[in-house]
């Protein structure tokens, strides 16, 4: 952790700094510029006293050197994460799983036409919300448990994994109980007793990023997770809030690269929350491809003028249909699998 | 709500979405312009309806007329919710109280040190977190049910009403066990199950907006306290996150004549969060009076450079007792009351 | 123009609404909802009027209809416009041209020597700034007119196009003069003097985006250039500027399906400036061939901890000529040709 | 400057970095951590080869710590510059001067009712826009040096000193011919040949904050006009660009004590655009002056509907006179004066 001291610090200044740092049991280096005098402060997790120095009036500002997650980033563990999943699915090899479903489970007749269609088409994991996050409490809320029913049904009846969301600490063990994957919406995503939650139980658990959440929350995020010991956690990008309004979100695709680069945990993309405008989520979900997503979410209903949430971004089964053999082509080219 | 059909939209195609309107019980008022027609759907809460029609290929867009929150809204109820709390404190009247503390309980020495600075000075209702939203599981995590019982008994003491933070939907009855308004925090404001759980129980509720939490959002996640029964709610805006990093967050005082030309509810303003720099905070503070905030919540501390949380924005004793005093005169020329 | 009263509107404020639509000479259709009244103004171009109507305090809100570019738009134009260059390079076409070279044109023997590297590996358009915008006066603000003849020359040299940034109206016809694309940079994207002088003269356009320019605005900024009679219009999306840190800037990939069918014109993709760092500039292009871009414009250089500008984003030759490579390869799965 | 390497960085790779720093005259001052090593660059002006130790493959980030505006900064000049301007006025003292007048100046008779109602309520600088920066080409362009001409002689009749924007270097003689502050706006933050253009004359010049525009870039910004030797420029904060719609930008007032500790300059702060609802003008202007605002910029218009732009952020005249009976009362309770 470095250490900026105000503009022309004295050596009394200077010295209180430095005696805290020693006090707590760490090494100083200083380094005496023209104008700004700096302080390297030596030792391990240096930066957990951050907020403590920046809180010091001889303080200008203090840079972080160390990550401040441990067992989510590469240094921890350099070789990917892959998740294993029933019927052979895994996550962060290299096969790109595509995970398709309704955005809600409305009955178990529509979701059954609809996984039928995910699996016809090549799709592997099958989605669809029983606990529905509406900002709106005058919305569908979801089947609840019923809904759960259903996907962990139809998940074993085409023998594809499920998951769905949980909202709450108490939801946690239902959706763990119905389904192979526990999803953390963005909503949710510092909601920390949730976190703690998943991190207690077994199955895996897909954590979207929030919608103003940086790259370093996101990961410490996740670090409450691992710090449980759960260590299968997927990260799934869906999204983040900018001055754009021509599209429900800007998907951020440069962060895909980069959380690669941090941290050794699969990323899924979610096109379909990232532009929210059907005719446009294909195109979308190449790029994701592209990018180098470690699975593919997406919403598909026959019916999207019926859908009880997230009509507008759910691709018809047409769609679907033909975007698949898409990627399928265009993941050869990447040296990947659909 | 008003539909936008697709540029030269054919008759078949607008009879499809004048068909829909029907069949769903309400009216459609056509006016064809040169291009483009649009369709008035006119009935109480077509805007429940709006995904399913934007999810229509023959709909370029939809524009919603009616407001979503109604129990929140002026409509609902125009004269000003006042929020009553002991000691004969209110929130929302000609009278702005302070709300002040340290950001964590840490002991009841120094919490009881502190409220001692906070009533000495003017201010009139005692704030402390006991379970701390930490963006780090490696943070302090707060003293928990310890550190309610402690702001609960310093509270008696000093005759001042409590807040402390609530986070999960079974913390909700501890922190109106032992205090005296329950607060919902910025990374919380989605989490419809804690909402819920708040609008189930009696004391007030404070409700911070999220940091990327449009307007409309956060009125709706009142509207979840509201339409669960529980009325007294107050809004706080705590900043917004932007592109600008010299500050911690951006302080939306925008939002302050918005929101309460829209709602009933009163607005409080933490200028600590908002600008996250200790020197700064009182500038800021009175651009919150200002700009009509019906209380300040500020965060104190005799020694910031030991505080386990938020040192860097927590405003000296003396800088606390200056500012409250420039803050008395700023009332009175605003024709209110500190 | 669709224009929402204020709530629980008079009939006679009503009628103030109606007659000054019926004096500007268009027609209103009324739609009387239980508390709102919403009034379409039918006829040509009635947005130009908006700003007088939200001033009316009768009005609530004013929803637009009618796209406020023409010559910009596919509603005027429903073929892709296609840009003929020098040697035979198309932009708006199948092929995908590669545009590199380094950020600022250094001396003639480095842009010689990247040129060679640029042409060798397949790229067809040479890029190099003259004109330098940096944000700190006291930064290399570029080699002026001796630039220019050198790309000029160099150019010719390796029979391919060249682009350079012109960041006045006198530095235009100068651009113009030795260059075969004129480029408007992300900051001068609202500096409409210099789009009309650029509309003036003959040579296409490469027009940026700025950080915060929405999409809405960006090509109302190209309408600039084409109302004053230049065709030969590319939008460049090269990143927005959002609340991550991570990366230099967010490349909204979102964009380019949602302009794409907004508009003919062709549109580039700049990968090196949208995430700035240049191990994840290749991942990124990528993202941009799949995404649909025209063009891919990235910034190289044999030396980057010498560049005088822009080192940190710049790919070295060997990454270059890996990542024309693949791309070659992802092209041809997309039914695209580098 | 602090060079963080890369995470366990060799000694060859750090001697590298070490020899860069030793050939370009600089003093390096390493502290090796447990992972990581850091390196000061210790010097003047260090920061000026940032970008090339990034561009280094050894190197992960670098840490600024020297301002990189100079003339701009507090460092360079302690005391609070004042500007002087003709018939007594000073921006930048004790007095907070109200600029108001019409967005655009429309016709001499209209400029000349609303300077007359400018003065007689208080207002001491009378503003109006002869060069309109408007985002569509079809919108009305303003009355170019014809309007520069009327508000000249208005302000003269009224003995006010006046301000209009320049857009392009040809029209900052213009503007400066006949009014006594050059006004850049917004969209023009970054045109860095306006900025010198305004540097090498002698009247004042008033520098908008961009949409997107960081504090570090508007010094810089400024830094470009005091570097040509005109010393007179002031700040102006007009809203910033964020995900929020319900206003039309956000006011950033954290910006203004930011700003002001860093800078000797003035700065001007626009509620008008800064939230663009007139009703809500006024209640911002109030914030502005609690924030320290060294003079309020607005919008007023007799006739807003007829407004041939921003009519629906001006201000009616009532509006205006009761405003400026408020803010006398607050800026006396500031220790100000109107």
């Amino acid at each position: 952790m470095i250490i900026t001291l105000k503009n022309k610090a004295t050596k009394k200044e200077e010295k209180k700094v430095v005696d805290k740092i020693k006090s707590l049991g760490y090494l100083p280096h200083i380094s005496r510029g023209n104008n700004v005098t700096i302080i390297g402060m030596i030792g391990e997790q240096a930066e957990k006293y951050k907020e403590n120095f920046e809180a010091m009036d001889e303080v200008d500002h203090i840079s972080e050197i160390e990550k401040p997650y441990k067992l989510a980033s590469r240094e921890f563990k350099q070789e990917n994460t892959v998740i294993k999943l029933p019927y052979g699915i895994e996550i962060g090899g290299n096969k790109v799983p595509v995970i398709a479903g309704p955005c809600a489970i409305e009955s178990k007749s529509v979701l059954d036409e609809i996984a039928k269609i995910v699996k016809d088409d090549g799709g592997t994991i099958l989605r669809g919300g029983a606990f529905k996050p509406r900002s709106s409490p005058y919305a569908f809320q979801g089947l609840g448990e019923k809904g759960l029913k259903y996907i962990g049904e139809i998940g074993k009846k085409y023998k594809m994994p499920t998951i769905s969301e949980a909202m709450s600490v108490e939801e946690v063990p239902l959706v763990a109980h119905y389904c192979d994957i526990v999803q953390i919406g963005a909503r949710n995503v510092q909601n920390y007793d949730l976190l703690k939650a998943c991190g207690k139980q077994k199955k895996p658990v897909l954590l979207k990023r929030g919608m103003a959440t940086t790259i370093k929350e996101w990961l410490l995020s996740a670090e409450y997770i691992l710090s449980q010991g759960n260590y299968n956690v997927m990260l799934c990008e869906r999204g983040i809030r900018t001055f754009e309004t021509a599209t429900r979100f800007t998907l951020d695709l440069n962060a895909i690269p980069v959380v690669k680069k941090l941290t050794h945990l699969p990323v899924v993309l979610d096109p379909s929350h990232g532009i929210g405008i059907r005719e446009h989520v294909p195109t979308m979900a190449k790029a994701c491809l592209a990018v180098g997503a470690d699975a593919i979410a997406m919403e598909i209903h026959p019916r999207p003028e019926e859908a009880l949430s997230d009509g507008p971004q759910s691709l018809l089964p047409e769609q679907y249909k033909k975007l698949m053999d898409e990627l399928k082509v265009l993941a050869q080219a990447l040296g990947r699998e659909i």
